[in-house]
């Protein structure tokens, strides 16, 4: 594909040397990666794959914005620096949100008119693939913020999924327009009346309407969309748990058990999170994939693939063409459109120049 | 128990009949019932219930608080007035949560000092009770809110389901202090500074947490609550249908789900909705539980038969003295503290007088 992606091998709870034989798996696959990361960890690497010596890890940092400002050598900020000048095409963090959207904003940087990025995941449910978005980087949004990430998340799909006019929809406590908070019914509207040629906006859905597959892409604030994606890590969880349980309460339910154990084992690769290989950072000039600390080799070469098919997908292109037709490009370089208590408002605002 | 409590046997799916049925389980057990709605479906009743022909429902009207406004004689109006007359101790509706509201808002009343009502409901997850509110009478909130929803979740937990100092959480997006929007920073602050003499606050947890117990009673803001409560019942049915799928898949899984099922009744029972028998509906002079339209004769006589333990144990006068003795009942008559968007606010402001 002739697509370079840059990894950061810090945070990963097996060790760097896992993140490189994930590298490596991507790597036979076509997928050029620059790992940066403690070299004499990381050890022997698979053609195609580069390492750039880079021990200082601020993963596990309380305060990730100062850490990237302090700590230029960090391997996080030095993959996200690489992408920004244009070494690499995508960035993939192996664990450590924070540090990689921190990263993100003052390496990559903001796209062109986008207020803010927001962090895309698909849903740990059996079916197809939903991706829910935000999850987390901004705990508190406006309007405007909700339509751009509608337009972001449905280039998502598309690019990488292959979702052709994905359905949109906002996450409410009832599914007629009128209910919801302020900040919803205001952003349905201006959805509903705006430009739709990359989506259909399908309108409001509620909490049971995700696992049911009502919606391909599903757009909601930062603060509810986290406690909905742990929620559902959570119960899936404690469903299967539940039932393992029960499944070795006595002999006759272990034998039920073994026999079940092989069919269940495709509903169970079906809510595996490492095949998507993490969660999706938006809005930045360049992709951002931030897998989980606790993935295997497997979810780290899929998060670097599904970084690889973004860019040979153009994501970053498109979802800038889409905002564009429809209006929804912010207007103004100055507005961030930012209360001061989200995540990504601890960031200096994007200076709009360059690259979209 | 010389308990009396008044049910609207409108909306239930099952018609009728099927509450008068689930009236005679708690009319056997002690409880005395006056049961609301059309005479000739209930048909014949047990001891220990009396019936009382309202043919008229609101049950399924679009904009309940109007239907309750023009409609007194609605099954549900006269089962409230019933309540607020002193006639019963406490209401139990057969589905439609926004008629309920309605009624309750206007005969029997919000409790003297408190802000809003909010709905209570037990999580669908295995394991110890644990209480999640608001879940959605309240869609937006002001931090004074969830400071008394942490009281009357308390109250609840004390009362009805006997957990002795109860551990109170915030819904937050990070388990520190710091984590959370404005509101949820605020409301924390305030726990955490007030008298806990009723409940232990463990602070912020996040959405994993609450199917691993790590609170007894969950308080976050009616938008996220509602959207919380039907993702679980939602993600549940997901990954017990998809293992279900998986045990009919193969004549092998076949067999082993058919060794598995009995085993798998008691982890069936602590997930269903039934026995809670609803959501509690806190903060008015009198305890009011909504039962899901869908139940069975059990569901109901379950929130019968709860709801006359709440009367047996002074929910509304526990949850008064707890709120006073901390401070945190509403400190002027007039103050209603409401933005316009929640299903409260819809209502009139309370006027304070007569029982707490």
């Amino acid at each position: 594909m002739g697509v370079t992606v840059a990894v950061d091998a810090n945070g990963a709870d097996l060790g760097p040397a896992e993140v490189a034989a994930g590298a490596a798996i991507a790597a036979a696959l076509g997928v050029s990666v620059r790992i940066f990361g403690p070299a004499e960890q990381i050890g022997e690497v698979a053609d195609g794959v580069v390492v750039v010596d880079a021990p200082f890890s601020i993963a596990k940092h309380a305060d990730p914005a100062r850490a990237a400002r302090s700590s230029p050598e960090a391997s996080i900020i030095q993959a996200a620096r690489c992408v920004a000048e244009g070494e690499a095409d995508a960035l993939v963090s192996a664990g450590a949100t924070g540090a990689t959207l921190a990263a993100g904003l003052f390496e990559i940087r903001r796209a062109r008119g986008i207020y803010r990025p927001a962090l895309a995941t698909p849903v740990p449910i059996p079916g197809s693939p939903v991706t829910l978005l935000d999850v987390g980087a901004n705990v508190e949004v406006r309007s405007e913020h909700l339509v751009q990430f509608a337009y972001m998340g449905a280039a998502l799909a598309t690019t990488v999924l292959g979702q052709q006019r994905p359905r949109v929809a906002l996450l409410s406590n009832g599914s007629e327009a009128s209910r919801g908070t302020a900040l919803v019914i205001e952003a349905g509207e201006a959805l509903a009346a705006g430009s739709q040629d990359s989506f259909e906006f399908v309108g409001n859905i509620e909490g049971n309407d995700i696992a049911a597959g009502a919606a391909d892409v599903i757009v909601t604030d930062g603060f509810t969309g986290n406690v909905a994606l742990k929620l559902m890590e959570g119960i899936s969880q404690a469903v299967v748990g539940g039932i393992r349980d029960a499944a070795t309460s006595t002999p006759r339910a272990k034998l039920g058990g073994a026999l079940l154990r092989p069919a269940l084992r495709e509903f169970r690769d079906s809510i595996d999170p490492e095949g998507p290989g993490g969660a999706y950072l938006l809005g930045l000039r360049q992709l951002a994939v931030v897998s989980h600390g606790r993935f295997t080799r497997y979810g780290f070469s899929q998060a670097i693939l599904l970084a690889a098919r973004a860019v040979s997908g153009d994501l970053v292109g498109q979802t800038y063409a889409a905002l564009e037709s429809s209006g929804a490009l912010r207007r103004k370089a100055g507005d961030q459109g930012a209360t001061p208590s989200g995540a990504a408002a601890n960031f200096p605002p994007d200076d709009s120049r360059g690259r979209p």
